[in-house]
């Protein structure tokens, strides 16, 4: 056993088969998965992994952040190869780095960026099932651009919370938000924000969906965030398309 | 029940659940689950579905082509949307077309597109697990594309036929074959050819990964390719990462 150790992981996985990132009873999460391969590791069973958040069922990650305290003495590098050694293949240690006790992979966090990916075409797709919304009718990506010009900016994202997520200022600054649209059907929402209320992300893509449908015009968007009403907005887009990209700090 | 109809189907799947695309005893093959879901829509238990070509176990498909002849008087539409809702979410019939009688999914094909998609990076990655073929140690992406400028035109590749696949005729007339290398890791192979053997693109991916190792320099390919000794070429890729991309007629 030697001093405390801060141990920084940026994480890769699929979450198709997790009911998201927070440890829960008797369901499968990948924060418990990733804090039972650290303690065999470390050989510390009482390891807390802190996440730079949550990201619910089915929600996929490219960058994820966590740390955890450690007094065990095994090299940073062996946090890399010794876990994803253990993990199962759908959760990766992408990089491990030692970093100030003071870091704290949710408090610290500036800024993150999320992707939503949609498929739109007529026929439903094997190979994007667990990884984009297939939208089969024919949506208006000129009006869902032209909608996501009202987010930049500093906005009080009230009418975008999910239900149940934890109350509180709901003001959030966006930093950018853009839809890149391919020939193929792919729609590729990213944003990046100095934070997100939980749902948010997948509730101002239902509501763009739903300008991209016809039923509102892009203004629409600015509107419900101007009216602070979650009545207002659209359905939550569901989980699968979601990609945590990135965290910065 | 009218008279014979020949129907062609274009599929998309995710090869990872199924040993192959070719009907085999106690194994789940792509074929026999479409023909399955092609019974119940017609009601013939006698249906059989040709294949433009074999898939691997493990290998994926963005547009196989495949037809089947039927009494059937169901119209093309339903083989499109009656299919997709009775097929498993991995495999979807993209598009159905009645076509003559004479129309044979492999002996009319023209030319196939295959890509093979690498990811070049230190740490494995979850949301590619299925669907690449994780490298870790660093790959000369210049001298693999020097050596694929070896495959356009017409050769005999009798060293790149896997073992245990049809005897007969190895020349094959190479369209186009190139790497796009990506800054993120991933280096995508694309082939098109009038035709492949069994193993073949997977036989010319392990050698071509051999001279981006160094272990051969990039003239190596070509002189396998000459020589016609399959002792000469790589080992076999993995299929995860290999995807038929089309099929022309």
């Amino acid at each position: 056993m030697g001093p405390r150790r801060n141990i920084r992981l940026t994480l890769e996985y699929d979450g198709t088969r997790y009911h998201g990132w927070q440890r829960q009873k008797n369901a499968l999460s990948i924060q418990a998965v990733i804090e039972q391969a650290i303690a065999r590791i470390t050989g510390e069973d009482t390891v807390r992994l802190t996440g730079s958040g949550r990201t619910d069922a089915g929600v996929h990650a490219l960058g994820q952040v966590a740390n955890f305290i450690t007094r065990s003495t095994v090299p940073r590098r062996a946090f890399i190869h010794g876990l994803n050694s253990l993990l199962p293949v759908d959760i990766a240690v992408l990089r491990a780095e030692e970093v100030p006790l003071s870091f704290h992979a949710r408090y610290a966090a500036l800024a993150k960026t999320y992707r939503y990916r949609i498929l739109n075409r007529q026929v439903r797709s094997p190979l994007a099932h667990t990884r984009a919304w297939w939208i089969s009718h024919a949506l208006d990506a000129a009006a869902m651009e032209e909608a996501a010009r009202a987010l930049p900016g500093e906005h009080d994202f009230t009418a975008f919370r999910a239900a149940g997520g934890r109350p509180g200022h709901a003001v959030r600054r966006v930093r950018e938000a853009i839809w890149r649209v391919q020939p193929t059907g792919w729609l590729d929402f990213t944003i990046t924000a100095n934070g997100f209320l939980r749902g948010m992300v997948r509730s101002l893509v239902g509501t763009m969906v739903e300008i991209g449908r016809g039923k509102f015009p892009p203004e629409h968007l600015g509107e419900v965030l101007q009216k602070r009403d979650r009545a207002l907005a659209g359905p939550t887009a569901p989980p699968q398309g979601l990609f945590l990209v990135e965290v910065e700090y």
